[in-house]
């Protein structure tokens, strides 16, 4: 599991007051960006030097406690599933101040050879992060 | 079935050079308070005069195709489901110079007293313009 | 002058319940997408196919009046200068339901080679569109 | 002065391959929340328990240098004036890698009682923060 810890900023809140719900999919974004820092360069390097990415293919959340502006969230990350092309993150977002879960994503991506946008196998490194991260209660494929 | 139309803006791409995911979501926001404009004074006083909401509680996505930087996509709206306090809806990205399917989103909201947080039964008014665009394919509930 | 009208959305205002300032910045740079869009394939084209853009180097912005979710801006564009290689856009936005100015904006952008980011000579066809938008109380220079 | 390092997220970019410029504002404004962060209960106390905010009336910027995404910026922030009821903020924006200034961005925002939004004379407790951090080279008025 990967912890990325997150105050909730000024300009997230909606004009509902709590987290507007795509900004939890940007933090979930920035919660793997983290995870594959570890990565020669970081995630940026292999996307931007070596062109290849993990975009979305797949995404289900579900949101149970609204995050406000003051709030600090845990997202806690890990590895569902590991294919050959493609894997299985699972975000648990987790407040801070009272440990209430307030949403659980799961995010579907896939290797993607960001020149011609097709997918491609996922490079070895990549493989080794998102393995060190594998949820230890589900069989790999 | 409501269609919105959206161009693609400068900003919403990412170090890929395509629309961030995070950004149909809230495209798909957008078309969900287009939809609701019928109500007198329009989704938005709904939420600031009348202070009822429909925040999200699931999310399911599936993305196809992306969309880049030029691109104009129709979001073709519709609900699935129109239940007493929550309804989902499904937003079809379809993008305007080929038609190309990019994404398929099922949004479920419930409606929601936003000074308590609470949910709350659907007002009649929401329910009303909810049901003039329910999928004729599905069986009400 | 060119008028682009854009309704303020849910997700733009913040804790203090107004629109956060630098989303004005961000409408400012659709107005700007949407006055060079008789270019041949629009600004996305200039930007994507032709690799020029317009980078910002210089802003000065006064904010008067908040806008809030509901509020439609009216946002009045011209030219207030057309050099060689750069110009200089003013926006002044003005809330529809009472034309109170909320806020105005000075923006200097450079002709930019986006392969090298380096200035370029402004393309003749960049220079037409601003120029069909110089502000009439200005002398050209 | 006051120092916060941020690095440049996936989707900051624009279509140019740059961070887009109203980002810089938004970061800035998280500077300024870290900078008065030793309030009690921090910035976000002072906007939704107390009501009380800073919102922007101008803004100067000067963009010299693009960040790209795998930067990393300092934004080293300090307080230029401090009136009663009024502050100006400099931000520098420095390149970690390579020490190149990005931008400048100096930012005036008034004490406002956010129920009113009206102006309010500024807290004692927000001035000693601010006043911590004023710029040595400048004179107080």
């Amino acid at each position: 599991m990967f912890a990325y810890e997150r105050p909730i900023r000024f300009h997230e809140v909606d004009a509902a007051g709590i987290v507007f719900f795509p900004h939890f999919l940007t933090m979930a974004h920035e919660a793997m960006e983290s995870l594959f820092s570890p990565l020669d360069g970081g995630y940026s390097h292999l996307v931007t030097g070596r062109r290849i990415g993990l975009p979305a293919v797949a995404l289900h959340s579900d949101f149970r406690a609204p995050l406000r502006y003051g709030d600090t969230t845990l997202v806690e990350t890990s590895v569902l599933r590991l294919g050959n092309r493609s894997l299985t993150l699972r975000y648990l977002f987790v407040r801070k101040h009272d440990r209430v879960l307030s949403a659980e994503i799961r995010h579907t991506v896939v290797s993607t050879d960001l020149v011609h946008l097709e997918s491609c196998p996922m490079p070895d490194d990549v493989r080794r992060v998102a393995a060190s991260h594998l949820d230890p209660s589900v069989p790999t494929d």
